[in-house]
């Protein structure tokens, strides 16, 4: 594992997608692991910390996540714009050697069966809820997040800090078209 | 209403919210209106466009939702910033003159019995999609998009124009502890 690579505190994971990234969804079972885009992905609480992602019936990705029960989400960066696209809108199903073509790199974290994308800025290991009727009626997921990372070059001490760390790191916030913002500049309330 | 406010069509609604903003929701009911912050909104379908907001107990907001079955989301902008954190903190339940307190201006639109925020950026006109159990176990609330409206200084032609407008219109992603980053540059994709 990368050794920017430190553990998020569980109460404050809730942190590394308030801000409403878009994410990556990965997931294994049997053998087979997968990506995927997500523009819906969304904190649902503290503590424990849960999460909501919007997890559409043809993608591969999901299929996994109800075989397994587990997923992760990852935040991941402007410098992944391309491949953060790329998993988007190319499907495992329609082509085995997708994550290559994409340019994903996989690797592991000791004690946890998932594949981890390597680049991004944070990661968040979920156990997912089953809950049939949201998942049937709404393809709505929810996980609870189990452990969380975030690489210390722009998230430390619970906080991002985007504007210290080269612009590369922004977060992606995608809006429809291949049209994606960066997260921008701090904006501090006056207590 | 503003002339600057202008409808959106539905099938392009989720495109207000995709990027992940903090937003305002506000629900009116027997003659009391109230406006909350909420960071956990989330887009959850394109037709008919649907959204998720979590809904903590304790607010007013929540209580107006669940009697009148109506709610709007708005995308409020940097200039906003004191006033978004400022009703994300203060509760009806504590002070009847929340509102005026916080700097909230409220509009009407025809043919909507609800309270739209001045000021913002976008407008979503939402009926509940009752869900006990989501409400109930995980403070989750579903919300179909009936109309939606934005003001074209920064959203026309179906795409947000945050590079080109003046940087108080870019819109407002919450992290904690009263630390926001506004959206920042457009970035994308090579085909």
């Amino acid at each position: 594992m990368d050794t920017h690579i430190s553990p998020v505190e569980l109460q404050k994971a809730y942190r590394l997608i308030n801000h409403g990234p878009t994410v990556l969804v990965s997931a294994r079972h049997a053998g087979t692991d997968d990506v995927m885009a997500a523009a819906w992905a969304c904190a649902l609480d503290f503590a424990p910390p849960k999460l909501t992602v919007v997890l559409d019936k043809s993608s591969k990705t999901r299929a996994l996540i109800e075989q397994s029960g587990a997923f992760v989400v990852q935040v991941p960066t402007a410098a992944q714009l391309q491949l953060t696209h790329a998993v988007g809108n190319l499907s495992l199903n329609d082509d085995p050697h997708k994550l290559k073509k994409c340019g994903v790199g996989l690797f592991g974290i000791k004690g946890h069966d998932l594949p981890f994308v390597a680049g991004c800025s944070a990661w968040l290991a979920c156990k997912l809820i089953s809950e049939p009727h949201n998942q049937q009626a709404y393809d709505l997921f929810i996980g609870e997040v189990v452990a969380a990372w975030a690489d210390t070059r722009v998230f430390s001490n619970g906080r991002w800090h985007f504007k210290d760390a080269d612009p590369s790191w922004r977060s992606l916030h995608y809006v429809a078209g291949g049209q994606f913002y960066a997260i921008g500049e701090p904006l501090t309330v006056q207590e």
